[in-house]
C-alpha cells in the first residue's frame, strides 16, 4: 500500500479507510496479504481511524502475531476498548505473540479482572513470565525491561556464539538483538560484544576475546531516569538489567529509553506548570481526574496567597495616602516572579540533565545575584522612565518604582534559583518549583520590599 | 580499572586521578595499556576532573583513535580548550579518527579560525566529507546524520550481502551496523533489514526476498523534531536520510537522535520558563549572553504589565470608596495566572507528544471552560469561607472574592489553552506561551473583572 506518513494528522490513514472496508466487507481473508508491506505503526494509524464498531472485525481478520504487533501501536484507548470486548481466548492469542515487556506494560493498562482473565489464558510459561515482570514497578528497570535476550556462555567460541545467535535470530519473536551479553557460570553478567563484533571476529577464536568486560548496566530497581541517563550517556542501544547478584535478568532496549525520557519529560513540564503529572494523555484522562490533579497546586497556592493579601492588608494607611502605590503593584511583584520563573526553570533543566549540581549551589547563588541586579537595573531603567515621562507621579514616584524593580528581580533570581537546589537536597523533585510557586513566594516579599521603599522615598507612614 | 559510574557526581573519576596523574610522571607510555578497559565516557569523567593543564599530555598520551572516542565524550568546554592548544596537525590527527558527524558536530563548536585550520590538515576525502555535513542546519536530519553506513544492492544475494558486510564491520570505523540498507542502482532507498535478518536468513536467497520495501525515512532538510518523532513512533534504532531524489545520503543513529530529543526539551523548558532557548548549558553561557536571553522576554512582559497598571489607575475611584479591596487583588489575579499556567502546559506538553492537534481546538475548549468552572467554584468556596469567617469584612465583600475567583480562574483556563493553540495556528512554537506570559495576559483581566464585580456587589462607583 502506501508509504510511512510521520505526521499524526493521518491523512494517508483516512484515505486507506474507505478500501480498507470495502475488503472487510467483501473479502476479508485478504486483508493479510494486502497490507503485509505496511509498517505495523502505519496500520495500526489506519486502525484508529476506522469506525470503532469495526475495530475487532479487522484486528481478528489479521493473524495473531501480526494483530500483536499493530496493537502494540494503538492508541491505549483504542487497544483496551478492543481487548475488553473480544474473549479472553482471543486476547491471550494475540497478546502471547507479543514482547514479555510489551505484553506486561498491555495488561497494567486493562480492568484488572480482565487482565486476569487473559492472564490465566496464556501458556503456562508465559504466564509465570508476565507475572514476574507485573511485579516490578512499571517506572523501573524492571518494569521497563524484556527478558527476551540472548546471553551467551564466556566460555564460548566464537562460532558457537554465533550459531547460538543465529538460531535465536531465526526462532525469537521480534526482540532486538543489538547486543550480545556474555554470562559467567553462575549468570552473572561478564561482558558484552554487539552483533557487528560478533560477525566481524574471526573465526576460531573465543567470545572471551572480544567481549568488552565490565559492561555498563543497572540494577533492576534503578528508576526510569537513571536508566535514560546511563543509555544516553554510554550511547547504548540497550542497557542489560541485574538483580543484586549482578546477575543478568533483562535487557532494556533504546526504544523503551526514548518512551521513558519522553513520560519523564511530559511529567517534568507538568510539575513545572503546576500540575500534578498525568498518568494519561490530556483526553484520556478523565475529567475529574485532571481536576484533582490541578486543584492540589492551586489550592495551595491560594492558601500561601493569602498572605499577600495579609501583607497588602498592613499597609492600608500608606496606602490610603497615595491610592496610586496600588496601581503599581502587580506590575512590580509580577516582574519579581518572571525573573524567579527564569532561573528557577534554568536550573531544574540544568539539574535535570546534569548540567549543575547541589555542590555548585554558591556558584549558582553568585551568578544569580549577578544575573539579578543586570536584569533588575534594566527594568529598573525601563520602569523609571516610563513612570517619569508617561505619568503625572514625577521623579519621587519614579524612583520608587525603580528602586523596587530592581530589589524584587534580585528577590526573584535568588528565590527562583535556589528553590529548586533547596528541594533536591530535601529529597523533592527539584520541577515542583514551579513557575507559579516561585511566583507566589517572591510576590509577598516583592509587596514588602515595594512599600518599604515607598515609605521612605515618599515619607509615608 | 573500574567499572562504570552513572552518577554526574564522578566520585569514581576522582580517584582515578592520582593513579593517572603518577602514570603520566612515571610511565606515561603505559597509560593506553592501564586504561584501555575503561568506557570512553567514564575517561572522559576522568579527563574532565584532571587539572586543567594536564588535560592535553594525558590525551596525546593515548592513541590518536582512542583519543578521539574521548573527546568525543568530554564536556564542550574542555574539548574546545584543549583543540585550541594543540597544533592544527595534532588536532587533525585525532579528529580524522571520528565518525564524519561527529567530526562536523565538533569543529561547529570550535572558533571558526581553529575549525578552518584543523580542516585543511585532513586527509581530502575527509575534508571534503566534512564540509558537505558542515553545509547542514546544525538541527536538521542533515546535520544529524552520519555518511557511514552500509548500503548493499538489491541485486545482491544474502551472501555477497553478508561478505559486503562482515568485511564493511571490520573496516568501518566505529559506526553503528543495526540496520542494513538496500539501494537500486541509482542509489534510491530501496529497502531495509536489520543485521539479524540478514543473519538469519538462508543461503542462496537475495536481499531483495528478505528486506522490507518502503522503509521509514526522513528528508535531509527534517527538522530534529521530525526526526525524533519518526524514530520513535516507528522503534528505531537508525534512520535513513535521503535527499530530493529519494537517495540515500545518510544515516542518524539513534544515540543521535536521543541527543536530539533531550536538547528539544531543554529548549521547550526554558521556553516555558519566558528564556529564549540557550545554545550552550547553563555554566558553560556567558553571564551577557545569558541576560540578553533573558532581558527581551522581561522587558515585554514588564511593558504588557504596564496595562496592568493602567486598569488599576481606572479604579481608583472605587478603591479610595473600599481600600481594602486592593487586599486582595495579587491574590485574584494570581489564582488566574495559575490556572492559565496550568492548561499551558498540558495542552504544550500534549501537542508536543502528539496527543491534541490544532483541530481539537473546540474540544480542548470545552474541557477547559469545564475544567475551570470545576476549579473556580473550588477556589471561590475557599476564598468565600476565608473572607467571611478570617476577616472583618462580611459576606457581602466575601461574594465578590469568590464570584470573581470563578470567573479569574476560567479565563485563566480559556486564555491559558487556547493561546499555544493560536500560536501553532500562526506558526510560532506553542511553548511560547510561558507560564509569565499567560499570566500577564490574565493579570489585566483578573483586575478588570474583580474591580468589575465588586461595583455591582458593593455599589461602588
Amino acid at each position: 500500500m502506501t508509504p510511512a506518513s510521520h505526521s499524526k494528522e493521518r491523512p494517508v490513514a483516512d484515505l486507506l479507510v474507505p478500501d480498507i472496508l470495502a475488503l472487510l466487507e467483501e473479502a476479508p481473508g485478504d486483508l493479510a496479504a494486502e497490507t503485509e508491506e505496511m509498517h505495523a505503526a502505519d496500520l495500526a494509524d489506519v486502525v484508529e481511524a476506522l469506525p470503532p464498531g469495526r475495530v475487532g472485525e479487522f484486528l481478528r481478520a489479521l493473524p495473531p502475531n501480526r494483530a500483536a504487533q499493530v496493537i502494540e501501536y494503538l492508541d491505549e484507548e483504542v487497544r483496551a476498548e478492543f481487548l475488553e470486548h473480544v474473549t479472553s481466548q482471543q486476547a491471550a492469542e494475540i497478546i502471547s505473540e507479543m514482547t514479555p515487556d510489551d505484553r506486561a506494560d498491555l495488561l497494567e493498562e486493562l480492568e484488572e479482572e480482565t487482565a486476569d482473565e487473559i492472564l490465566s489464558d496464556l501458556p503456562e510459561a508465559q504466564r509465570q513470565e508476565t507475572e514476574r515482570l507485573l511485579q516490578y514497578e512499571a517506572d523501573t528497570a524492571g518494569g521497563l525491561m524484556t527478558t527476551q535476550f540472548v546471553a551467551v556462555p564466556r566460555a564460548a567460541s566464537i562460532d558457537d556464539a554465533l550459531s547460538l545467535v543465529r538460531a535465536a535470530a531465526r526462532s525469537a519473536r521480534r526482540e532486538s538483538m543489538h547486543a550480545i551479553y556474555v554470562v559467567d557460570e553462575d549468570g552473572r553478567l561478564a561482558g558484552v560484544m554487539s552483533l557487528r563484533e560478533l560477525v566481524a571476529a574471526p573465526e576460531g577464536t573465543r567470545v572471551a576475546d572480544h567481549m568488552v568486560t565490565e559492561p555498563v548496566s543497572v540494577p533492576v530497581s534503578a528508576d526510569r531516569a537513571e536508566v535514560a541517563r546511563a543509555t544516553s550517556e554510554y550511547d547504548l542501544v540497550a542497557i542489560p538489567v541485574v538483580d543484586g547478584f549482578g546477575r543478568l535478568v533483562g535487557v532494556i532496549t533504546v526504544d523503551d529509553v526514548i518512551d521513558a525520557i519522553q513520560e519523564e519529560q511530559t511529567e517534568d513540564v507538568q510539575r513545572l506548570g503546576a500540575v500534578q503529572p498525568l498518568d494519561d494523555p490530556y483526553f484520556l484522562s478523565g475529567f475529574w481526574d485532571l481536576v484533582r490533579r490541578r486543584v492540589v497546586w492551586l489550592v495551595l497556592l491560594f492558601v500561601g496567597g493569602m498572605f499577600t493579601s495579609a501583607a497588602m492588608q498592613s499597609y492600608l494607611a500608606t496606602i490610603g495616602q497615595a491610592l496610586v502605590l496600588t496601581a503599581f503593584v502587580p506590575l512590580i511583584i509580577s516582574s519579581g516572579g518572571n525573573s524567579g520563573s527564569q532561573s528557577a526553570t534554568l536550573i531544574i533543566r540544568a539539574l535535570a540533565v546534569g548540567d549543575v549540581e547541589i555542590g555548585d549551589a554558591l556558584r549558582v547563588l553568585l551568578r544569580e545575584l549577578g544575573q539579578g541586579l543586570a536584569l533588575g537595573s534594566c527594568l529598573g531603567v525601563i520602569g523609571f522612565g516610563l513612570v517619569a515621562f508617561g505619568t503625572e507621579q514625577g521623579l519621587r514616584f519614579a524612583t520608587v518604582v525603580a528602586v523596587s524593580l530592581v530589589l524584587v528581580v534580585l528577590v526573584g533570581t535568588v528565590v527562583g534559583s535556589m528553590l529548586p537546589l533547596l528541594l533536591r537536597r530535601l529529597g523533592f523533585d527539584p520541577a515542583v518549583a514551579s513557575s507559579p510557586f516561585v511566583a507566589s513566594v517572591v510576590d509577598v516579599t516583592g509587596i514588602i520590599v515595594y512599600f518599604t521603599v515607598a515609605r521612605q522615598l515618599l515619607q509615608l507612614a
